[in-house]
């Protein structure tokens, strides 16, 4: 494709206009030329939201062609080829099958189901399709963290002995009521929420997760679901290191960091600074990359280096991710998380369950 | 104005489409849905540019609905109400009072001249046309640098007695011809390109610079313009601090940083972390603000806390609030810098050259 | 006591002089004129090495009066008053039962004993004999971390939720033979030597630990010691939290760090910077409060503000607080570490080395 | 000479028990065994002060043979052979200079006189005795300065083009009578008590300044010194940097920080965080090393890597630096700040202030 042919269209169907449907749109339409030429120039087709009024308003926010206040109707919809499903996760799995069976590319916000059981049940019947999936674990796409994995890649850090990955928030003890902390609508709490974030990096940055060993908390009375864990992990490939999520850290805004110890270096990582990223090769002491160089990832699409990006712009790397895949018939993974991997971190989250509530170090199980 | 109707449309006529350029057709397609409802909705009608096939890509890619080689074919244009001026030094006063006198209204790049003469004439010519104008000092519109405007208007930190800016880069030493680095060009080098960010923002928080001691140096043999100043300044206020700019200082990306003392507290800033503000209420010690907080300036257009927002998106608040002042015929100061503001900062900067030469202190001229 | 009236001399007796004991005399030294006036002046009678020569050159260097080579002697001498055991872990039990049997106060490196069994042992026939004990967890003394205490105890957190501590050297991958690696002489490994300051400032600050879920890694072939572990710990009063020591950590020369969440703000500390607290007032964002100030523990001893103190001078606090309880015959805890302490320590040590070998989670057992 | 003969004595006079004494004293003291073998072993004979009662309990304190209320009694004492001016300004030329000519060598603290007059009256009256002389730069003596002057020597920054230091504090507003606030003490305020430690930190890492262009301010009505001083400083070598020191900076409680770019790359330091330097190669961005390495400069005499010293063993290693260059003969320069460095210093100073008079750019005089 030269460089002044932007590719054909795809017709976007959105489910969701809160906060995640607005930085998904955010992203379709940023990429469309920042990343350019686009593989495929989304057209923003059609957004599902319950309240008429206000998914009316949302699309005319956001500049889609039409409004709906049934999911349904955008999977019957012929000009939407790609679901995006931004909905709370009750609303997950029912929706993204029903597209998929339609043969709608699907996306689907994280965490995918709510248990191990309905994420692999959404996986399955949605490979089954023939469609591209792709679960929405936007931190691989920040440029610090894909160029770790490259590091990692290249053998920079030698064999891993140590992740330690935690995700911190502050706002717990809200009273507001808020769907994420009903079972029926969130599944879990800080641990799919958060949780599965620390987890999806710890697979896709050290490898497989053999087994858990965790404790959860619930501090707010009368909440369904858990506020924190905390987890040990050992890796499959050797290495050890602990899991851990809050709603509960005053101070702590977004504050997901984490750590990776190697033979010979280590990496780390804090999302509140989220250009950054630490290396100590060898034992040289950490060096603070402002990961903005020309050659770093996704850079070729932005601004001379030392002039960051925000944290919505990894979902103008992730939905271009998708669209190359989908325009090239190419492979979501290993960059992007496909619905199995969304099973695969669901996995791990029914293991903390269990071992929280067994005492037990807990193996991971695949179906 | 309700949350569902938008306001009306504005013809923008941009010149250039390079690094800044760039940055700003982001900015405008980015307000019309983010910063929701936009005062006016930005029509990107028209862009200039000398290479006629690459106009015509910038064109494609980012939405505009005619390119053209000259700019006087903008300025002729009677679609286009807002004359952007992203081009080189040497193309903002021709093109920027022409546009100006023929109605429209227009926003420059800094600086707003070459030296403070040329700026001096810009402002005047513009003025006498009545229409709305804006120096694009973008750095007035970071949310943090916007929540020390407002500390210290509300007297957090009491009677001012420092400010020390500094604009650090380090690619100096490229052999690449880039047009910042002829004196007929750019006027002057880091000076101008970096230490009139400095300037404006002393003068935006602390307020009127009255004298400088300055010395320049230029370390590239054969270079036309400077590549580092450092200087002495005296505020009217009585404060007295520090400004520097310098291309030649390596591991600094895009380091402006500076620290503001009062007598009951002092703030810090570096850009590149932009999303944080140091805050030392009285002598307590320094506390990490992180600007993301939903009563922050300009956050109620974006995330939750701790989704960090980057660079690009001061032009975001920065022509919002443009638009603004043209949609409601409001001043554009003393937020948004204005032609005036583009040409007190010229007179410091031409004050500190002068500085550099004599050897002695030099007052602040005002025409 | 008056100001110009120091009291009386106190005889130590010192087991071991290398990398501790050394710290131990400078502790010794420097109290007597810069913790002033000392509650008892340390006189350096004794001290024990194997080898002759080198025990009388640290006899020397040190100002010891003299030196012997079997520690018996210094249980034996008249003059040793306060038996300072900074010998390797299986050096720990009968000396010290001897000493305190002989009269003498005693105080111990850490870890106490090398098992839960051996420091019970340890701790009950020393505190049979009406002696002061004290372990020398010297990180108790850090004036940050005293501060943290007493922020807590003064409710300035609210109800604990979470803590998160630490402890990661590099060193691990020496093929030094050290005594730290051989499992009769040290007990464990990194468990014993770093995760014991862990525990014991978990402790300190949060409270008991009810459980522990864990697991260890010895990543050296044939090592007989663990490299690594990390756990998760419940604590009685229903904060959760992680648990974590290793050597293979590169980048990281003496990191132990510990995070605490409450309900009403978070402490946070990092013994690579000793000399600073940080601490988040609710969600207000973490403050660096550089504890040198006039009212901050243990500074009046010290400088103006901002002259920061180093590592050794933990045990300057350390050994004053013994020499107080000595003098005026009242308790070493809770701010100093008792044998208890050092038998509690052990306790989750064990429960640690239990867990990772069921695989369960583990109850911590007292005596 | 071998490792456990230590050298013979020195006998050691001090002038001033306040907060300079003591922190002399304890790097006598500490000298002794942890700089082991000391080059002469500091004999703590006589110390002098106006207050018998006070300087009796400090000689008691700590540890001096006898005290006295009249430096000429110091001067007299035969068994005094080491001179330790830590009084105020106003007591610097006469007694030091008197010593001198009683054969002792001098150790004078900074600044060396109130004027650079002054201090050259002293410099070449003490270099004329042929007695050893150092100015207690003390901070040459951080092991994170001296490695930068090793790594600036190397070449590992190539050329030098700028300088950033400043020394912020933040008590200035204090009602206290202080002799620094008063001009026949002190000399000057700011200037010479905090810049003076600039200026020589930028002679001894950066080479000789050429010209200074500078403002002072006097914030607190009647005080009879500077508060504040802002200086541009041209090198001799090319480089270009400010100098600035502040006694009004709220949270900066003991902040001399500074920062060199060079053409291969940057360093950076903090002394409140003194066991760090920030260090960029070429443009790689900052590593913090943890100067504690056991090839890092001093740090033989101290601990394992990452166990941190603190602001007050700066003199155990400037102490044992003189020490050395006595018992050897040898020259104090360039890493000891001879009295000519002190008289370099003072001159710069005067510049300083001539400049805030004159408005002009001041060439440093030198006689």
């Amino acid at each position: 494709m030269s460089d002044d042919a932007p590719g054909r269209q795809i017709g976007v169907g959105l489910l969701g206009y809160a906060f995640m449907g607005k930085a998904h749109v955010n992203g379709y339409r940023t990429l469309a030329y920042m990343a350019w030429p686009p593989p495929l120039v989304p057209r923003l087709v059609s957004i599902a939201g319950r309240n008429e009024g206000a998914v009316a308003a949302a699309a005319a926010r956001y500049g889609f062609e039409r409004s709906v206040t049934d999911w349904r109707e955008l999977v019957a919809d012929p000009e939407v080829e790609l679901f995006d499903n931004s909905g709370p996760n009750n609303l997950h799995a029912e929706p993204t099958i029903a597209a998929a069976e339609a043969g709608k590319h699907v996306l689907c916000e994280k965490p995918l189901g709510r248990t191990a059981e309905e994420s692999y049940d959404i996986w399955q019947r949605v490979e089954a399709t023939g469609v591209k999936h792709m679960t929405a674990f936007n931190y691989r796409f920040v440029p610090a963290v894909r160029l770790a994995r490259e590091m990692i890649e290249a053998g920079d850090l030698g064999e891993i002995r140590h992740f330690r990955g935690r995700y911190l928030q502050e706002w717990g003890s809200t009273t507001a009521e808020v769907w994420r902390f009903e079972r029926e609508a969130a599944g879990s709490g800080a641990l799919g929420d958060l949780g599965a974030h620390v987890i999806d990096l710890a697979r896709y940055l050290v490898g497989e997760i053999g087994s858990v060993s965790a404790s959860t908390r619930t501090f707010s009375p009368g909440r369904e679901v858990d506020d924190a864990f905390e987890a040990v992990a050992e890796f499959e490939n050797g290495a050890v290191g602990t899991l851990e999520a809050s709603r509960f850290a005053p101070g702590r805004k977004n504050a997901f960091s984490w750590e990776i110890n190697g033979s010979k270096g280590s990496l780390g990582f804090d999302l509140e600074r989220l250009n950054e990223l630490q290396w100590s090769e060898g034992t040289q002491g950490f060096q603070t990359i402002l990961v903005s160089e020309a050659d770093h990832p996704f850079w070729e699409w932005w601004w001379p280096h030392g002039h960051t990006i925000g944290w919505e712009h990894t979902f103008v790397h992730e939905l271009h991710h998708l669209l190359a895949a989908i325009a090239a018939d190419t492979a979501v993974g290993p960059h992007g998380a496909t619905f199995e991997d969304g099973y695969a971190a669901a996995e791990v989250c029914d293991a903390i369950l269990r071992s929280a509530e067994s005492g037990r170090r807990e193996r991971i199980l695949r179906q």
